[in-house]
Formats: C-alpha cells, sequence, structure tokens
C-alpha cells in the first residue's frame, strides 16, 4: 500500500515547505485539504486531482483520505504550518486505528511561531509556550488557566487564531489576564499572513497589545523577562541568568 | 551590500530544510556553523568555503559572519532546526546592532519539537510549552518554576537539552518535579536524531521517563491530560471540552 502522507506546507506553501514536503506532493495522485492550503499548491504540483474540503469538515476530509489510501491510491492531506500544531495530525492519527492497513507519514513544516518570529527578529529564542485563543474546542477559562501559567513560568508566548468575527474580544481578554502578571511595558509583536501575500508585522507593548488589529491569519508574541527590542527586533536573550521571576 | 542569512537546516539538513533554506546556501560563498550542522549541508553544497567553529564560540561565530557580510561577501551562518529555537538568530541580531548596514535575513526551519512530534504521532496537537534542560544560560531553579507552570497549565511538553555529560540526571529531576502534578502514567516520548542517521523513538509513561536513555540530541514529550496512546502512536486530542485540569 502506498504511503499516506500528512504534509506541512510551512506558513506559505512554495518555497517555505521543505523539499521532503515537495518530493511528497510530486508522488501524490491525490491531494486533500482546506481550500485556502489548496490554493497554495494546486499551481506548483498541477496534473492531480484534488479535493477541496470546507472548514469544519475536518473529520470526512480525514475519512476521505483513510479509504482512498486504502484503496491504492497515492493521497497527500495538506495543512499549513506543520500537521502537528493544530493541524490534521492529530484527528487523522486518531481515525487511523480504523485502519491498521494505512501507512501513514507525517511530513513536518515550519509552523507559524517560528515562521513569524524570523520576521520580528527572534522573540521564541528562548523557553516558550504556543496557546490557541479559539474556544471552539477548549473551554475559555482553560484557555485562561494556561496564559496565566505562561505569565507566571515567565515564558516567551505565542498565541494562534488571536481572534475572529465569533469571538473579536479573545486577545483583549487575553491581555487582560497577562497583565496581571507581566508589566504593560513588556515588548509584543504581531505578524500577519507569514510566508505569503499581505505579510505584516508589527511590534508594540503588553499595554497596547489589546488594541491591535489581529485575525485568524495573525500570530502575536508577547516577551519575557528577557525580551528587548534590539535594532527594531523583537529579540528573547538566551542568557537567563540575570533574570528573575 | 548582500543579505546576510542565519539559516535553519531542519533536523537533519538534506530534504528536511526548507527550499528557502537551500536557496539561501545555494546563493551563499561563505557558509559558517558548529561543526556538526556544517557536515550536514557540505556534501549538497560544494565549492564553497566552510568555516568550521566549536561549541561554545557562538560570539566568535557571530562576530566573523557580520565582519564579513560587511565586506560585502555572501555569508550563511547554518544551526539545525530553527534558527530562532535556541539556535544563533538571538545572539546575532543582538550583536547586529553594531553593524546598522548588514541585511540580515532569518530562514527558518522545522525545530526539533515538531521533526520529533511526527515521528512518535502528534504529541503536540494542542497547546503546547518548549523548555530546555540545559541550565548553562539559566538557573536551574528556573527551569523548576517552568516545569511547575508547563504541568499546572496542562500543556503538552517537549523538552531541549534533557541530559549530557556535565547534568546527567537533569531528565530525572525534571520527572520528579512534573510528578508532583501530573500523574505517573501519563504518555510520554522520547526522539533521538530526528531525521539524521541512527533516528530512533520510543513511548513511555512519566513514571519510567527518568529511567530513560537521553542525550543532547533527544527530544523529550511529555503529554497533557488528554493525550492517548493509539494505535502505538502518542497523540494530543485537539478537543479539551472534556478534560479537566
Amino acid at each position: 500500500m502506498p504511503k499516506l502522507y500528512v504534509v506541512g506546507l510551512g506558513p506559505g506553501g512554495g518555497d517555505t515547505m521543505t523539499i521532503k514536503a515537495a518530493k511528497a506532493l510530486e508522488d501524490s495522485e491525490v491531494i486533500v485539504g482546506y481550500s485556502a492550503y489548496i490554493e497554495l499548491v494546486r499551481k506548483d504540483f498541477p496534473h492531480r486531482e484534488y479535493v477541496v474540503s470546507g472548514m469544519g469538515q475536518e473529520e470526512e476530509r480525514c475519512r476521505l483520505c483513510l479509504e482512498r489510501s486504502r484503496r491504492g491510491e497515492r493521497v497527500a492531506l495538506v495543512c499549513s504550518g506543520d500537521p502537528g500544531v493544530y493541524g490534521m495530525a492529530s484527528p487523522l492519527l486518531l481515525m487511523a486505528e480504523e485502519y491498521p492497513d494505512c501507512d501513514i507519514e507525517v511530513v513536518s513544516g515550519v509552523t507559524a511561531a517560528t515562521a513569524g518570529a524570523a520576521l520580528l527578529g527572534a522573540p521564541l529564542g528562548h523557553d516558550f509556550c504556543v496557546i490557541s485563543l479559539s474556544d471552539i474546542l477548549t473551554p475559555w477559562d482553560y484557555i485562561e488557566n494556561r496564559l496565566r501559567m505562561a505569565a507566571m513560568g515567565d515564558f516567551a508566548i505565542a498565541l494562534y487564531n488571536p481572534s475572529s468575527r465569533n469571538r473579536p474580544d479573545h486577545l483583549k481578554r487575553a491581555c487582560r489576564i497577562l497583565l496581571e502578571h507581566i508589566p504593560k511595558d513588556r515588548v509584543c509583536g504581531l505578524v500577519r499572513n507569514a510566508g505569503r501575500t499581505g505579510e505584516e508585522m508589527q511590534i508594540c507593548t503588553l499595554g497596547s497589545l489589546g488594541d491591535m488589529q489581529a485575525d485568524m491569519f495573525t500570530t502575536v508574541y508577547v516577551g519575557n523577562s528577557m525580551s528587548v527590542l534590539s535594532g527594531g527586533r523583537m529579540i528573547a536573550m538566551r542568557n537567563q541568568m540575570q533574570g528573575g521571576v
């Protein structure tokens, strides 16, 4: 049976994906994914069958990949970033227990946290946390607790899904919690559309972060106590010997 | 002035690097890095000047890159994984304030946390922390606090530098702290040499993790309360609606 690939496209497909990811797509007959991700690869990998599925139809998407792989087709399920970070690896591998013959390979990609970090400087240069502010699959009080622990642990923080149409105030609410533990002049940054058309970034402070524009394509960075702004870049210093909680 | 690239090679160079990283190396006359990382690229990018520097000589390495870039040479500083995660981006960008003319580009790579995760399953499929157990630049009590907060926040955890010749008991000490907050049957995993020769992985429990073999090339994973072992894979479920701290 051929491999079923779960492929991370990196932040923007194209040359932001790994050579291994490109080889996996080259090797596939059928490429399955959410419409926005399919658009990242369709032009570079023509003459393939593309199966475009909508947001929220993740279970159907996984089922389709496993069924077609079991039939002997060479299938790739694509996600932006890394499939293992809020991506399709988790739901697909859980369902894979029903398909023991399928030979699945997860092909990593550069996740938004580190792709955006490279544009701002090195905001994740020391220990860090990645937290999603989406409460679709996670209760909000659970997210709040994680924000508190991240602040009390003096982690650099990358926030995914900081805001959306249905939860426009999540970033502001998250900032309110972080401000209970972190001074308001702490350096913060935002990166929108990392690696894609419309890429932009901003540096601000935690005090002003809650009022910044952010959407589903934005990754937000909160510095730790050893983060500095140097030459216009946000950098978490690696030497924490002088730091204090 | 040409670009000075800080290039992440992904876990093992070769096809684990991004197409963009390969282009940056293709474009460079001088490639600088720690010996183990130079070995990952030398054969694929011949006819270049290689400057190999030892471990610990990071400041000299950054200085050399900035000086030679200022002279108009096309330089790439290479690191394994992502340059922004315990890599060279932070020290180089800090020093770059003295070299305002240098045009620096950080080229992201797949970091060990997500590369190793892809081999185990999807252990970082939900919110996660990345913590280094090296106390060379960070006081140990600082690391202990981060471990506690990561456990209390119910994060999935990736541990870098779990052990070395000079600190053979760090993983065991870290486990002792995590066990104050996390039950001993929590699923854990280890990946050694992800993407390189000698790649191997193991699944265990938090209770036995402290006795596992780990070294500088190992990444260690500790599940969160919603992590499961399914079909031999370690998976953090994305739906945390049923979970509890």
